[in-house]
């Protein structure tokens, strides 16, 4: 694929995942944010990053540039991945501003886990250029990102968008309603609220709930997805004798979850809870084995 | 461990695969079935099981007995798995049976997705012997079993349930309450309720919500599970930082979420979806690559 001038704006996590990624395609990358100790923030995730990298086998072969003015960083830019606050009238200002200083080919995507394109480009004049990108953190390394148009995307810049990080070595999805969450946060958050009251009412530890998941649907969902591992798991029959022999079995399930809310003596209990079953080893620890361990899934699925 | 005689009720697509795991651990097992062609059944298995038993470097050692009487199968038995119908009244009646023919030390597992060891038992003299052993099918391949005392249910019982699926090459994990549908399933339910929402109203296909899951959370919890994967979500902060940052959005995301009834409208247009995106593979092939593709994860866990 043809180099690109891809900017970044927004230097957090999801934001410094998303530069490495592009300098190690060979983009000439600006990466941009309001903090004046920008450099250091990227020099800081550099040195964390390298054994990833590594791993990976990449290197950052693109030219970064840091840059504290939004103007500067996208008066020449052919992409922009924005990663700014979930904040509406932020990024509906944002977005205003960047039309205003950007070309007129500028592709606008932004990571947004909440917000959708129709309404953070309500203050443009041309909302036909930007679609939500949203990566499965870190997008370094997870595959997904889910592509979302808005009302006013036009097929080009989704087409655009698709390409773009498929040559990213992404798998990019497109979601085809502008739905809020998207599709993996909410298949996440449904699943995340039931194991949350299943800790919370002391059933089991979050670590046996862990390898609970991990030697049952995570293996499977890691391998077939859910709606594969359901057609496969009614016999001969498929989905249909799934639901028929499972339906009421599954209904009844539903009528059991729990109703959590995130209180704040409920979160409390969920912290020390959380603290009991992780707090003998460091989160860069536990951070590293995630991520050497989905690299090996990702590299045996590949063979 | 110590070679046992292992009696499997019920000759099911569970209660098979057990037979399978106990042989190939060397236990004696005898199979037992009211169905008359019992060796049929069971030939058919074994041919259908050869690959997957090549694959896993297991073959069949134990002794292999098969029989119609009830009386005859438990008579001598140290364990036994049962997998009959998900029907009260018919697993109250079997357990008494069973108790009346069985010798004094014999342990009885359920494979029950749903009846508590509690109510099971109720016919029985002595319930201390009974527990649920509930696999994640098929029992060959998936690591998980849950083990589910009810309130009768020796620590003994429980012990020797731990210890004997874990000479199987299981990961047994003791769920403290009994809860309808233990915990896997209720997660799995939780989340096949919003995926088959989705899907239902189009917002992806089937197939593309499998690869949205497959790069994102299926991957990600095949490692971490889902309690980790929120603590180390959280960066620095932890699962206090995940859920005090993403708690709105997860409350939201909650409200949003689909109340999807499976009545006949519902499951026929998810039927066609399913044909639609599964329909031009045949049931076997995909349950090969399943099968192929978890056996890579664990062997690459092992290492």
């Amino acid at each position: 694929m043809i180099k690109k001038a891809v900017t970044v704006v927004g230097a957090g996590t999801i934001g410094l995942s998303w530069t490495s990624l592009f300098l190690s395609h060979g983009h000439s990358v600006t990466l941009t944010d309001i903090r004046e100790d920008l450099p250091a923030i990227w020099q800081r995730h550099q040195e964390a990053l390298k054994p990833t990298l590594d791993s990976l086998g990449l290197h950052e072969q693109g030219q970064l540039k840091l840059t504290t003015s939004l103007k500067e960083a996208v008066q020449q830019a052919d992409i922009v991945q924005e990663n700014g606050p979930e904040n509406l009238s932020f990024k509906q200002q944002l977005y205003a501003d960047m039309e205003r200083y950007a070309p007129e080919h500028t592709l606008f995507f932004s990571s947004s886990s909440t917000l959708p394109a129709s309404e953070i480009s309500q203050l443009m004049n041309d909302a036909s250029r930007v679609a939500i990108g949203h990566p499965f953190n870190p997008p370094l390394i997870m595959p997904l990102v889910e592509v979302v148009p808005g009302s006013s995307t036009s097929e080009e810049t989704i087409d655009q968008a698709m390409q773009f990080y498929a040559s990213l070595g992404k798998q990019p999805q497109l979601i085809k309603k502008e739905i809020f969450g998207f599709v993996a946060n909410r298949l996440q958050f449904a699943l995340l609220r039931e194991a949350m009251h299943l800790a919370n009412e002391g059933v089991v530890t979050m670590a046996e709930m862990d390898e609970i998941v991990k030697d049952s649907i995570g293996l499977r969902w890691a391998v077939t997805g859910p709606m594969l591992g359901m057609h496969l798991g009614g016999g001969e029959g498929g989905a249909g004798a799934f639901m028929k022999h499972l339906g009421p079995t599954m209904e009844k399930s539903w009528a059991h979850q729990g109703q959590l809310v995130l209180d704040e003596k409920t979160q409390a209990n969920l912290r020390q809870l959380a603290e009991q079953s992780y707090g003998t080893s460091t989160l860069t620890e536990l951070a590293q084995k995630r991520d050497k361990g989905q690299l090996g899934i990702l590299k045996l699925r590949s063979t």
